[in-house]
């Protein structure tokens, strides 16, 4: 595995490797990669030819008051794992190399970005649609692999290669969780021991909603409503938000009819630790289901 | 020369174009093309081997009180200049193709854009940007070609590709213009033949107030209301904006000192159509003129 570290760089091999009809998969992270990272590149080498993880605590995503400056570091595990998940090439840019002085665009994306984390991290997605746009045009590839705990990433991401005509097909890999269910996070390494054994309500709470969606409830106050109860059952929570919507465009029904594909996302604080999750239903038919039909 | 309607279609024949290593060159049009246009596409022919013209008039880049619905078109024409120049594809998507239903992203470039056609026209850059980098995504190009005769575009094309990383040559061609010194536009269609026949004024202005530049004025508010004098000169005429600038970074500083490269723009209704022009100037050293040595 080689590490590069110049965009020119990065740019010349990709365009070499074009040239020879080599398929590319990039598969963009912050580093201080776990497990959930390690599927992702995985999974490139699965499809591509040549597999670039790009590593690289994005600034602009972060607000002010956020944790760029303590997220969590650790470029020779990076490595190491990276390597042994036979990652092709490590890009690893400083920050002056993608945003020298006087940068000065921002990529908006409307509509998937406005609600639920958009509401809480407001200039958050406009940083990460920036960025990964960067990184399409860095390292050219054929495939970008992201993982499904960004849910709305993933949606952003879909966007923006669909608008602005990138020729990349996305692959979103399923969250790696833990035994309790916690979706793997480099940002559970600030969880406290207490904090992490209470960590798995979050799990747990959307297992128990895609319990009573199975048994026939449709209301989505109502699911709302057992989401929050659940995760209030830890007193040490305190709740962004937790909610569930249509998966495609997040709006939110009153109703949730049979076949509707929906999303459960939640994001909470955990002491100060802000931890997300979600995960993705279709409602059930019902009328269809031989119980019901035993019954009438 | 062929002619492509889709974004997909253009997409396959650029990656089989790159896969053989030809170089190709886009140029980026709204159509009604004239002599500024071809000297754009002969360059392309010049620096490519392979010549795309694209042709869509984007809404995007329009202001709801603006010219969309009247811009004018002339499909037939425009397809026999195109191939007269030796362009050897004509891509026209139409609306649908570039916009379809949802689309939800826009690029914002910030500073370059912000001043002269900025103010008078606020959501016209963003439009701009979007649709240049989507075009950029379908055509992948290695030079792109535009006039310098909108010059803050050439400013903001500049950091596009610069800030997403585009690898991409840009070529600014200069501004072809009349016998009397019109810069050619599409728009000057719009003109009665009383206001062309005044539409020289402007030119005229620019090159009066490059005579003072060169006989030493360095004050930017005496340049300033020397060309706003010029233009006064035609009562029909209605300025947006008559300004010089420093040319890289449209910096406004109070006096130019020798070497400072600067740019005079101008933005103006002539009766209702609105017509934009600029020039550069490096401000001469006089220090080092012999005349002035001389008068010691």
């Amino acid at each position: 595995m080689e590490v590069i570290n110049t965009i020119l760089g990065m740019q010349h091999i990709c365009n070499e490797l074009r040239l020879q009809n080599k398929k590319i998969a990039v598969v963009p992270t912050m580093g201080y990669l776990h497990q959930g990272h390690i599927s992702l590149i995985e999974k490139a080498t699965e499809v591509a030819d040549i597999v670039i993880t790009t590593l690289f605590v994005n600034p602009t995503q972060f607000a002010p008051n956020e944790d760029f400056n303590r997220y969590p570091r650790d470029l020779n595990s990076d490595f190491y794992l990276a390597k042994e998940a036979k990652s092709t090439y490590l890009f690893i840019p400083d920050t002056l190399e993608m945003y020298p002085k006087g940068f000065a665009t921002t990529i908006i994306i409307n509509n998937v970005t406005e609600k639920f984390e958009g509401v809480f991290r407001p200039s958050h997605f406009q940083g990460v649609a920036t960025v990964v746009a960067k990184l399409f045009n860095i390292t050219k590839p054929d495939f970008a692999i992201f993982g499904q705990k960004d849910y709305q990433q993933t949606l952003l991401i879909t966007k923006l290669i669909k608008d602005l005509n990138f020729e990349i097909n996305l692959i979103i890999a399923p969250t790696l969780r833990e035994s309790d269910g916690l979706a793997m996070s480099s940002r559970n390494t600030y969880l406290s021991i207490e904090e992490r054994q209470k960590a798995g309500i979050i799990f747990r709470a959307i297992e128990e909603a895609k319990g009573i969606i199975a048994k026939g409830e449709v209301k989505r106050q109502i699911i709302n409503s057992y989401i929050h109860k659940c995760l209030r059952s830890i007193k040490e929570i305190r709740i962004d938000y937790a909610a569930i919507s249509l998966a495609s465009t997040l709006e939110e029904p009153d109703i949730f009819f049979a076949g509707d594909k929906a999303v459960i996302l939640i994001a909470c604080y955990l002491g100060k630790t802000r931890l997300i999750d979600n995960s993705l239903i279709t409602f059930p038919n019902l009328l269809n289901d031989s119980n019901f039909i035993e019954g009438i």
